[in-house]
């Protein structure tokens, strides 16, 4: 009987998760692994014996193609916390009950801090029970936030996503050059860190002159120098567009999309955010008369694989490939790592770090990237984030759209 | 001295409202016309003698491709209504006048129901005046109902952008399979004709099973009946995906967008639509207790150039170009119409219509092509739509990013 291993997906999809998978399963059959399955919905559907034979997508290069150009989990995700190993070992008995049923030696877990801290759990039972099998987490969030590892699988993708959209956006707001001017308000994804606002910066091109100001949630947010920011802006330009952070907080610490009405909470306890733009947009009509737009893009951002950064689903790859790697060479309990090893050509390698150091850690933008202002990235941010971005995939278009790889439902 | 043309843009963006724009010039320049002229922002920036020479930027070939890949208008748009000529006779002595000063003998007006009224009232003047000078429309809307014309330019390309962002929607959301099912709400522009919101159906193909519900404002709302379809669908799939036109009304004639809030009016006296997703996902989650999420597409849907439609682009292009033929064969007060001549392969050739049968006349979807239900579109509508998104046109991409031509401001 051969050895087997098994890739799950975790958390909120990207435009490149699926890379990974992809990335896992060729490094595993280079090497000569039997079976490499997919838990289907992640650790939860694992739990219940759920999973996938991969060589039923991916046994022709057509597969693997396909799979790199296909958005969302293509193996199902979930938002499971793994319970405190102790008064709860029947789950992670579970776990490794159905891994010895599959003779599966190796498991990856694709995600990001809290999918981070499911691969900690496992190999901490591991270890303290005497179990073989083997743990490596393969990075990824749109959120770019994982510690350690110079930047995550995924945050290039929604980076170039919201860079591309956004000139388009300042390019249509522009359109009309009124006498009134017209207020643009786009709300991008991240709770606490700023990074994928921060892309908004990469929108400044040669030609495009990028937005107005952009507001990480790194630094407090005040509601009246915001307007007076606007007011400023709107005095000299006829278009002003605006990049926020779902997750700005004002100096008492609520979320500016909480105030006056109540958020839903998720199974981490995490606030469902939404409605920044909304608000802000309501200020500003109120405050100044002028036409206002809210925007928020919403999933599109880490859904929209057409537009996928080649540099991305590479590097997505590669971790996928180095995970199994690591494994096989024998190492448990880690997390593979994108190490910037060159800038101008930009070069990235790879390596293994114990998990221990990033499971529930957050990353934040580093204050020194932000200007002093609080509404703008500096030029090293740029020179960070511009090389993320480099690249793309053609889809594969049938019916004038792009197709995916679709996994049956068993 | 030469003979000259004026050609301007008007109303909302298109994605290749920019293609007209270059095949006006193109035919122009084949025909041995000496300038080419851009009203910058429209008839109420030419009001003012503000033109462009298109020389300084189309003048080579990459010039002509960069302004097919650029989204928005490149000259500049307007929402300017002509006034009525009676009373208002200065107005319109104050076109001719600027036309005159430039040796301008025929004008190109690029827009919709709105500009098309432009066209109109101008070619009006000059019959009743004895002037020479010709106008002839270019069709152009996302929105898809000018009369006549079997379509409009700038549909397609918003089409294949709303189709393919569902099918990325439809995949994230579907992501998590939960036992709670998801709801999410998806609002497309359109605010009395459905044709927008109809190509969410378009996402329906071998590799994704479309939206599960989609509404047009061409039938009535009933809030009661959505809950119900909502609760229906939600009975037997987890990810409910529903695609509904911002232009949704209720039996007593207020938008649903509007219930509990006042709504702003643009120089047309049009409500500027907005909040009609939020509205519903609020509903639902207020009568079912699922997981609701609102995604509004806004003005990407008009300006992701990066994802036009090739079909599009050269159909935009052709009517530009087609519009100088006809002016210069002697036509006037007319606009270039599509002629769809064959399904299997997709033909379609143009011809010039009446400008009085077409000027504030909106076409709407054909009631025989939404489902008895209400909440579909028929395969009539899909063998109608499905031909308008094929195939691609490239971008250039530098730094990262679709690249674009940019107009200098004078």
């Amino acid at each position: 009987m051969g050895k087997n291993i098994v890739v799950g997906q975790s958390g909120g999809p990207t435009a490149v998760i699926n890379s990974s998978v992809a990335g896992v399963y060729s490094q595993a059959k280079k090497l000569g692994i039997d079976k490499v399955f997919g838990m289907v919905h992640g650790i939860e559907g694992f739990l219940e014996d759920k999973i996938c034979d991969l060589d039923d997508y991916l046994a022709t290069s057509t597969g693997v193609e396909m799979l790199k150009r296909t958005p969302s989990a293509f193996l199902g995700s979930c938002r499971f916390k793994m319970p405190k190993i102790e008064g709860n070992e029947e789950v992670y008995e579970k776990i490794f009950e159905v891994m010895e049923k599959h003779d599966i030696e190796y498991l990856f877990y694709c995600g990001g801090n809290d999918s981070m801290d499911t691969v900690k759990m496992l190999s901490d039972y591991a270890a303290a029970h005497g179990k073989s099998q083997r743990f490596v987490g393969v990075p990824k969030t749109i959120d770019n936030d994982l510690p350690i590892t110079d930047h995550c699988p995924g945050y290039g993708s929604a980076a170039k996503y919201i860079a591309t959209s956004l000139k388009e956006i300042i390019r249509d707001n522009s359109s009309f050059g009124a006498k009134k001017p017209t207020i643009c308000i786009v709300e991008i994804m991240g709770r606490n860190a700023g990074w994928l606002t921060a892309a908004a910066a990469l929108s400044k091109t040669v030609d495009c002159e990028g937005p107005d100001a952009i507001y990480l949630p790194e630094r407090v947010f005040d509601m009246d120098k915001f307007v007076d920011k606007v007011k400023e802006l709107a005095a000299s330009k006829s278009s002003v567009v605006i990049a926020v952070s779902e997750g700005v907080k004002i100096a008492d610490g609520r979320y500016v999309c909480e105030i006056g009405r109540e958020v839903a909470v998720d199974a981490f306890g995490h606030k469902q955010m939404s409605g920044t733009a909304v608000k802000l947009a309501e200020l500003i009509a109120e405050k100044t008369g002028y036409k206002t737009r809210a925007i928020e893009f919403s999933t599109l951002q880490r859904a929209a694989t057409h537009i996928a950064s080649l540099t991305d689903i590479n590097e997505a790859f590669q971790v996928g490939a180095d995970a199994v790697k690591a494994a096989d060479e024998g190492k448990t309990a880690m997390m593979i790592t994108l190490d910037r090893n060159g800038e101008n050509p930009y070069q990235c390698g790879t390596s293994a770090h114990d998990i221990h150091d990033i499971a529930n850690v957050e990353r934040k933008v580093p204050d020194e990237w932000i200007t002093p202002d609080g509404c703008g990235l500096t030029d090293d941010f740029e020179r960070y984030a511009r090389p993320l971005i480099m690249g793309e995939l053609t889809p594969l278009y049938t019916d004038g759209l792009p197709a995916h790889l679709v996994r049956k439902e068993s």
